[in-house]
């Protein structure tokens, strides 16, 4: 170890940041907004441009009146190196293969008949055997692999402690899966991986703090404050969906009553709809379809699910203040019926200038939680 | 300036605070402590002990086996530099000098007639003479005066944006007072004030993230994050008082339903205690009184805003996760009406792990509210 390595390596891994995150970049705008010498920039570039990572676009652009030298952008080879991302859930694995700036260039789903970890584990093998084997020679140029589960996940350690949809306690998910496939992994929470991809490739590109509210069966919440991933210190953080939001309201798994995800989760809205319709067999997709013809009786389980989620995501902004927030999820497939409740109740509920944060609500196209779990082994490349 | 002086600043900048907030520490431990080479700390401890703020007490333990020199622990001149520290109220003045340490030396309080600016400051400047000429002789060692205000401060420009309790908009605070008094002012919300002095010298020392909680009129929050204050990308961050925790509840003066403060709040208090107890002309002393006595319509209305309290407590646990959460102000001065019931609502409602975050709950000495602002300006002084 070099004693410069230290004061370096920093450096790098801003550099490459930068240009990774807010595109092609000279090297004078990039010593200004990182605050680094023209020199330090420089040679932080070095080695990411020896290595391929990096290369020069054609000069576009003067460093000022009378500067001799054009600056030439830095921009990102995407194609330099590939990685693939698996979302695991309880009944299908969803696989895709990222290039470096996180654009999705293959994708498969594989139904999985069996939450057991070894079931899985096999039919991980195949997946990533056929992403990397699918047109586009990836497998050449694919180091690393980046797992999502839902549930309480240990990225250090590649633990998985407990995910409930799984029931799985203690799987070290790392280390089966390196033994697997011979890559490189990372296993993360599916919500934080989720949030990482929004922070570096999405709507919270460049935002000091930024939440990502996710809908659906659970009802999770991603939060970067400082430009850091917020992780808790007891290990919970984000559980939005636990929020009690109405101190009458039905009890929750959790042992809480009135949680945002016992009257918004997808189970609560189904439960509460075979109930207002007095049809036990409903299902979402059903009580989906009754409220947008118009049911009365199920348009009001959507409405109150609605509020609650908002009066959820005003409990955000009214605590941290991020600068925006993004609300997505396979439950919001339904968007339309859940969109002007939600907005509702966080208007109610987000206090003064809280109520400026903008919302974006939009659905979730299948493979992004592969995606963030590609992006979070992208950032792992970049820190090492 | 130096180039130099880039690097050394932040380098003194982290001795001092680390000397500050976690006592004598040696230079080794600091080395360590701060990622720091000895060399560098070396550098950064000597104008902090040419300035007298720092000076080395007796050698009391040698750097390892075999090392020659004995190791001499940096401690802090608590009595080098003094400052005052005003909380201003609607009705009241509460003035304090501090040391270095943020010990109080004294306090004063000077009660106010008019929450009218120019009263308010022809008020300030005859309390600051009192305390800087009270027995001590602080004038000669005081250069820096913090004041603490409830509302909406940005402590940039020093300007009180608004602040509903005195009234006051747009009043540029620190412009006035460094004027009236010829101290180096800094002004800050009051709750972020408490949460700074209980970050750097009380049970939040050393946390990564940590959150006060105050009860009383208004209800707060100050979250540390990362080791910083979180302020909010919209100016409105820690506003626990707002979440709404029960979707029938009353409404509340910002414009929800069942806020915490439209429940807990000492007004809703009395409000719901007259009601109760049939008594329309109670005040919040009586209420305590009868509940102490066994009242169970007014015990009950104590009981309720415990709940409510212990559920806010919980959003911030679940969402950020902070490593310890202290629950004071005066509200509390009643805590033993409260405490079951917050301590009831906080484990119904803390997800999981988020239950083991630790909860101080007491009451508030007057004087801390300005010990906070004094606080702000000792960390002003660190950081220059
Ligand atoms: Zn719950
Ligand atoms: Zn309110």
């Amino acid at each position: 170890m070099y004693p410069k390595a230290d004061v370096v390596a920093p450096a790098v891994t801003a550099v490459f940041t930068a240009v990774l995150t807010e595109g092609p970049l000279s090297r004078v705008r990039l010593a200004r907004r990182l605050g680094l010498s023209s020199a330090a920039v420089t040679k932080a570039a070095r080695p990411l441009i020896e290595m391929g990572y990096l290369h020069e676009l054609a000069a576009t652009e003067r460093t000022g009146p009378g500067a001799g030298r054009p600056a030439s952008p830095l921009a990102v080879r995407a194609d330099r190196e590939f990685f693939v991302g698996v979302k695991i859930t309880a009944d299908e694995l969803i696989g895709v293969v990222c290039d470096l700036c996180a654009q999705v260039r293959t994708a498969i789903h594989r139904p999985l008949t069996d939450p057991d970890v070894e079931a899985v584990l096999t039919e991980l093998g195949h997946l990533v055997d056929e992403l990397l084997d699918s047109p586009g020679g990836y497998r050449a140029r694919t180091r690393r692999l980046g797992l999502a589960v839902s549930g309480d996940v240990d990225p250090t350690t590649g633990l998985v402690r407990y995910s409930p949809f799984l029931r799985w306690h203690n799987v070290p998910l790392r280390e089966r899966a390196e033994k697997l496939t011979g890559l490189t992994v990372t296993v993360e929470n599916d919500v934080k991986a989720l949030t990482t991809a929004e922070h570096w490739f999405g709507e919270g590109v460049g935002a000091e703090s930024f939440a990502l509210v996710t809908v659906g069966t659970g009802i999770g919440c991603g939060l970067v404050i400082g430009g850091r991933l917020v992780s808790g210190s007891h290990g919970v953080a984000g559980e939005i969906g636990h929020i009690g939001i109405d101190a009458n309201g039905p009890t929750c798994h959790c042992g809480g009553r009135g949680c945002v995800e016992a009257i918004a989760g997808t189970d609560a809205i189904v439960g509460q709809a075979r109930q207002r319709s007095g049809r036990p067999e409903l299902t979402f997709d059903e009580a989906v379809d009754l409220a947008r013809r118009g049911d009365e009786r199920v348009g009001a389980v959507f409405a109150r699910a609605g509020n609650a989620i908002g009066c959820g995501i005003a409990a955000v902004a009214n605590l941290v203040g991020p600068a925006r927030i993004v609300v997505s999820g396979e439950g919001l497939a339904a968007y339309d019926l859940f969109e002007t409740h939600i907005r509702a109740g966080f208007e109610r509920q987000a206090f003064g200038a809280a109520a400026e944060c903008p919302l974006s609500i939009r659905p979730l196209p299948f493979e992004e939680w592969a995606r963030g779990a590609a992006t979070v082994s992208i950032q792992a490349l970049v820190a090492s």
